[in-house]
């Protein structure tokens, strides 16, 4: 008898026939407020089953593309040297195989890890980032490995002007200032400069990282530091149009915090964010 | 010593003066991801009293009207059959006593008992459906009776053209092919048709059946599959006025969860748009 | 050693050198639906950590202000008038020390103290109420101070043409009655006749008591009597420029029941209001 | 058509027939940390429908006697005086129709309301307490009518001896010297003096008075406020036989808050300690 | 790269090599009072990591035995009977191939089509049941497939004297009667009898039913009727001593509901339960 | 105006006159499963309000002792070893001064932060730890500052016969048979050797810990990993009274998560532990 088995709806595809692999990593030891981005990637998984493979939307269906879901890493807690190096070793290798990753957090900083294995890959690498806050800051408490700066060592790879930061509506004045001194491109409050965004990086690689708590709580209130003047799930979902245009070698889904979704409301946005993702890309 | 009774705030009037006979149908064994729509009637009727009956937005009463609350059904769990046939002898008793029976669901299927009932007596019954989904598939899982299935069944009774379906953003390609090949009229995403919808109607019976999860999850996240994207509190609000001039000749609200409403936002959005689809027709 | 303390997130200047003084109120004994109010002062201090102190709305800092945070008043449950005294009290005494009270509820009633106090020092006072409630009955099941007549009992005190009521969405008929027959200025629904409420208020004193209620439950679900239909987080925001300009002589916050915010996303909303609120007046 | 009604299960009985009347009593202002009782009653009805009519322990079953529900009383809320009043009142028709009062509470305080009716007409009145607590206060922050001095007024109305209060854990050093001084008969930490408590009893009439909270939370957790160290739900269950055979004149459940109890354990204990009072009175 | 499969803890032998098969079977369309039973064998699983794979109490570890786990079937809901039909098929197999199934419930009547699987096998068959209720109901509100029934509908296929059950703490008299008139061996209250059921048995087939509502709510109240007075954690998990010297050819865990377990404790005792029965066997 | 200032109830005195000094840890970074340590001392202070400061079990009183609240570090999350640092240096000053040291945590791994200290000025140093795991791993999935090897940590600096491991139910069967080498003195599942724990220490001085999961999670299930299985409220009250003789120089509970205690029954058990291990040393 064979072990059936639970992966992201439509996402049932074996490695190799597949363009987009999914993983999930599972950690959330520097989150400073309210913990539970851990447990995202398995519930994403089992909530998924609530939600069609076709989008009206897009008039596209999962079942026309190949993606391949590798399941969870395993990564400790605490330190988190470990589990970065964990996610950039599993990027790296989908990436050297020709693939594309498709992280579903766990915490922000992860996504310092699979910047560090595309930006090996790709020299010219852009980051187009949806978020709440800016997470600029050089240090946290003394912490330089945290969700709170991990723009900050992205930026600390890149240099100046490849980071295109979206949704932005909380953060030190010192960020604010140290976006607006031409460090990155930054849009206050909505995504209306997407579309210059994505004139501006062109033909380049590109990353794309959502933090979904670039959602308003309205929709999206299952996350650690809910931060009410967002952009609605409408106008996210309309921004992934800007995207598809783009060479996207890699992409994430980050804090959402399962424990704290009570309806289940934000858990559901977020699988059709990556139904939707998965379909533009 | 008299006992207190509780009905449905501001409907507490006899069943012979009453133009409008509320019952609640607490039943949601067909519900394939997160069940719990069975424990809305008891819950509206307790929470209706943080509620005025004095609507502002209409500048009218529920005392003005006359609504009698029959209470709650008493319905197996398991095997639909008899559930749907004790809806349908309800709403038949009540058709047939020159009334307009609203019913308080549970899950969505029900909605098949009272069409029955409205169809054997309005042979030009017409259905307006306020929805996430579309409703129409032939059978889930091998079942012709489940909750994803229903306006299919209500379409094997009223053919093509009967069926007009409002903010619908979600259901297999499949499901919106049938819609668009005739046979029924599909608005998706948004109510803007309604108007359309009620002219096209005109004089003939209508049933209005609202899943409630057609509004936004960020309004109404206390049901069984929210989906994002959805209409405001306001929008469907103020799309009963469209109704207001048809002839309505039976009524429901289906699919609040109060287990998933730990705030009790949903189960006040709920009991609102009851008031003032009461007040409307 | 010494003891480390915790404020509201920048607010822990010292009294003399404040111009506003912050006090909490954990009272809600007269709340008729569901209460938890009480709690608000000290997670709203403890959440407010996850904030920062910099608006970008406002490119300003609360460190750039000095605000007084007094920790909250010990007030006895059940009988309202003590709870009432205690915060007339210490109302008065902060404005004769020539700062201004602002006062984190509780419910709603605990306003008729703090107007107490600025109506005996500000002979020409006037109230700006954001509210999804009218709050004019002149009794409530037989009391006379219950949280549904706080305007009524503050109207018997300013008499007519001093209260400016917005967001109003629900009441008894009376209570829009009795408004609009000229004893208070209000405005339906929303916030749009805010400018005019400014302008005819002028130089005169006011005092400004925000029942949260008045944003939507999508972004403000935790609070005793969601009521839906209201106005986003953004509307509120910004509202608060109109105020700006005014000589407010004192301010509340009042209704964030804690214990049905699962998420947070309601306090969080509180707090960034309060945050708002103090480096607008 | 006849509406259908909801009584706590089995007790659909006429007033007439009936020798015990359960009233609802929602009000819980007093209540000085987790507010919430004021919801058991109707919970209790709803939920009672899970339980069976009859008891395996005393195979007997509530279809044998007969008991009258006559619903909620309608309470105001903040001031406890209009509350305490309605009880009295009601406690005091059933009594004098020759019946028994039981009492779904709510809060403690509301005793005194019942035992004022009782004293009335049963000069030689003694009470029976279940409880975690003393409470035995003179006053509490000033108040004299708070849950915390519930016993104390019990003890003004009926002097020293009469109260056999059993279970007792917690409470200040004062009331449990004040009980020790001979005012009343205290049993501390369990129910072991309560053969002896009826021994004493003997023929006098009596009202038995069950705060739920005498059991250990890891039972009863859904309660204001949880003692650890109470006595297992078996333990009270069977201390009921001893009851079974005193001339109860009048008795109640009080301070159930089934918003703290999410998995509906603690309001499942309830009803079925309600069904065996019932059955053994 | 290989996809991370998630087995419960320590079960994740190949099917040829294993005596003992694991399957989920997520269905709960009976459950008559809370639903939610349907979700119990994903959570399982993934919380099963929070446990060790050593048992201190037994001193034998999960990697000394060897355990398939099959996942979960897909089964419709609403009519029970594909359901029952799938269970069958899948314990059918399993037992064809010389194995033992072991299924994760879901509600109580699924147990009814893995008895039928193992009764056409084993004609001897005997069940040790261990509930908190008699479950021996000939219909509930007019239907036979139910869970209150499923040991009823057992009994169809076995006959008299073959069931045993244990921890029986609620039914109506009649189905305490039906068991006393030697239809059943019913254990009340506890586990006394555990042993001599054993003896009884002797050598015969008999397959191993946990309703894990025979554990007091205190420690498991995560199930849709949590029945006060129930056994504790040790008692059933000493109790499966009883059972490790039978001839167990099936067996199965149901009811754990893990929306109602928000603490994660119920899920936990069930692990842990399962852990011990699978050492056990 | 004087600020309110909360502490611990009871424990307002001045740091000079106090023999013990509470500091609140709040970090649960290495947490494996699910988080949320980090928010009991603050929920700990507030709750503690519904404790009285008398305990009829001792018949004392905290006003009768001096203890000093300090209030909470700050500690960055992440890697462990800031977090350590900070607990060793408070610690150290604390027993620098002559007081005695008791955290309030978090998670388990910051014990070795205070064991660090105390260790230092006492060279005999020995530890009593109640726990439901061993906490006896050499590292867990490659971190060796992990919650679950706290006390292996312990161990590398006290060596063998130091450490009294009382009421453990769970570990691998690699660390029971560490303990059992000689290594640690191990009481499986209850707390019956700790009498003779205590005559094994005799004068010398300790260290007591407390992860409060040693209770059972029917009374304490607001823990990260509950297991069941363990010792109630009042076994581990009375233990105190052993330690009630010791020459105790430091202390702590750990692994409260209020998070997962939605009644508040397992802070109010927290709450209640501290004050008795307050007025036992």
């Amino acid at each position: 008898m064979e072990r059936a088995i639970q992966t992201f709806i439509g996402c049932d595809n074996g490695y190799e026939e597949s363009r987009t692999v999914i993983f999930g990593a599972p950690f959330d030891s520097t989150t400073s407020f309210r913990p539970g981005a851990r447990f995202a990637p398995p519930v994403m998984r089992s909530e998924s089953w609530g939600l069609e493979t076709y989008s009206p939307y897009l008039d596209r269906d999962l079942s026309d593309i190949a993606v391949f879901d590798l399941g969870d890493l395993e990564l400790p807690f605490g330190d988190p040297r470990p589990a970065l190096k964990a996610v950039e070793d599993t990027a790296e290798r989908i990436i050297a195989d020709g693939k594309r990753p498709c992280m579903i957090g766990g915490e922000h900083l992860l996504t310092l890890g699979a910047v560090r294995a595309a930006a090996k890959k790709y020299g010219e690498l852009r980051i187009i980032q949806f978020d709440a806050h800016t997470d600029l800051r050089q240090e946290y408490l003394g912490q330089e490995l945290s969700h709170a700066c991990v723009m900050r060592r992205c930026f600390d790879i890149l240099g100046a002007g490849r980071i295109f930061q979206a949704g932005i509506r909380s953060g030190e004045k010192s960020e604010f200032q140290f976006a607006d001194a031409g460090n990155t491109s930054l849009c206050r409050f909505n995504l209306s400069k997407l579309a210059d965004f994505a004139a501006e990086i062109g033909e380049n690689p590109v990353y794309v990282t959502i933090d979904l708590d670039v959602m308003d709580p309205s929709v999206f209130s299952g996350t650690g530091t809910p931060e009410p003047g967002g952009v609605s799930f409408n106008e996210l979902r309309e921004s992934l149009s800007v995207i598809s245009g783009l060479n996207v070698v890699g992409m994430d889904l980050c804090e959402l915090a399962p424990s704290l979704d009570a309806s289940g409301a934000s858990t559901a946005a977020a699988c059709k964010i990556l139904r939707e993702l998965l379909l533009s890309v």
